[in-house]
């Protein structure tokens, strides 16, 4: 296809796909003569994950290329290209407190999670408890443990629900996918779910 | 205390209060002379809430004008401010299909949770999972069923943990610091999950 059709099917403007062809975010598409090329329905695909990441992930354009080029990294194990592209989906500049570190990697180390040590999630989520401190809001383990249980379960239906590795393409973009846009809606029922139990504690009985 | 040890305890730079009080996001400290004024802990209180919800939560400055004038508004029932935070802390635009909705609705209906019908957080659901069926990836009623159970388990204990509403201004203000900055915690407690599962699903055992 031209590139009018790729724009219209995917509804994204073609100065911004040009853009995104100049940036090398989209693979050139076949050349047929100087300055004309055809597009697959790859491109399709693709330019739905950069629009995904971009408006529904809210990820800037440098991280959306840094989670590109680990989607694309052929040479990887398959559960490595899942700590890239964490890794590419995260903040630039991580920082946590030593002692919440320890407090992480205890957590981890209990639940026999098989993380590798310098995964900079572990940094995330330390960071995120320093966070809550920061404010005066001690997440003590109780909750933490909660927290840690019901994410263990989501986390692994989320990987038991990609597809079968054989299609190592679209298992590692789904992995993208689920991980960047999952987010939102484990986190919006969250919300549902604390409003609910908000009116049960605190609300008047009509 | 004088702006000088308020900006010495909280980190924040004394333009930046400056800033704030101008904006009429700190109250003002109790005035001392024409040009000087004395501040307190609550003063300390506020800085570090709203500190956080820009640097760990991501708001605007406009954003967390919305989320103080929810906790700041005395009148209204405890369970009706945790819906007033939410509204504040969503994004302006929310759009979601009509059809996702009734899907959204079913679910909450199925759980028998207490959701006020005209809560933003609906329509944030709807369109985190319209986000993902843009990009072709289904969440089926079993995955979805999985982070429902999760995100109950989440919300109840958050607000299980918040201090008892005697203490209003307390527990409204752990309300906003739960919702916003524990949702780190559990996006990067599902990362490591994920991890975990992934090396046991995809991994070479050594």
């Amino acid at each position: 296809m031209w590139i009018a059709e790729l724009s219209r099917r995917t509804d994204v403007p073609v100065p911004t796909i040009k853009y995104y062809l100049r940036e090398g975010l989209l693979a050139p598409g076949e050349s047929v003569g100087a300055t004309r090329a055809r597009y697959g329905e790859e491109h399709i695909r693709r330019l739905r994950l950069i629009r995904a990441l971009v408006e529904a992930g809210g990820l800037s354009l440098a991280r959306v290329r840094g989670v590109l080029a680990a989607v694309d990294e052929e040479e990887r194990e398959l559960h490595e290209v899942l700590g890239a592209a964490h890794a590419a989906l995260l903040p630039e500049h991580l920082v946590a407190e030593d002692t919440t570190l320890d407090r992480v990697d205890r957590l981890i180390k209990d639940r026999g999670w098989h993380v590798d040590t310098g995964s900079p999630d572990r940094v995330l989520l330390a960071g995120a408890l320093d966070a809550l401190e920061r404010v005066g809001y001690h997440l003590d383990d109780a909750l933490l443990d909660v927290y840690a249980t019901a994410a263990d379960e989501v986390g692994t239906a989320d990987v038991a629900h990609l597809p079968s590795g054989e299609d190592r393409p679209r298992t590692v973009e789904s992995t993208v996918i689920v991980t960047a846009l999952g987010a939102p809606v484990l986190l919006a029922l969250r919300r549902l779910a604390q409003q609910n139990a908000s009116a049960e504690r605190f609300g008047h009985r009509h």
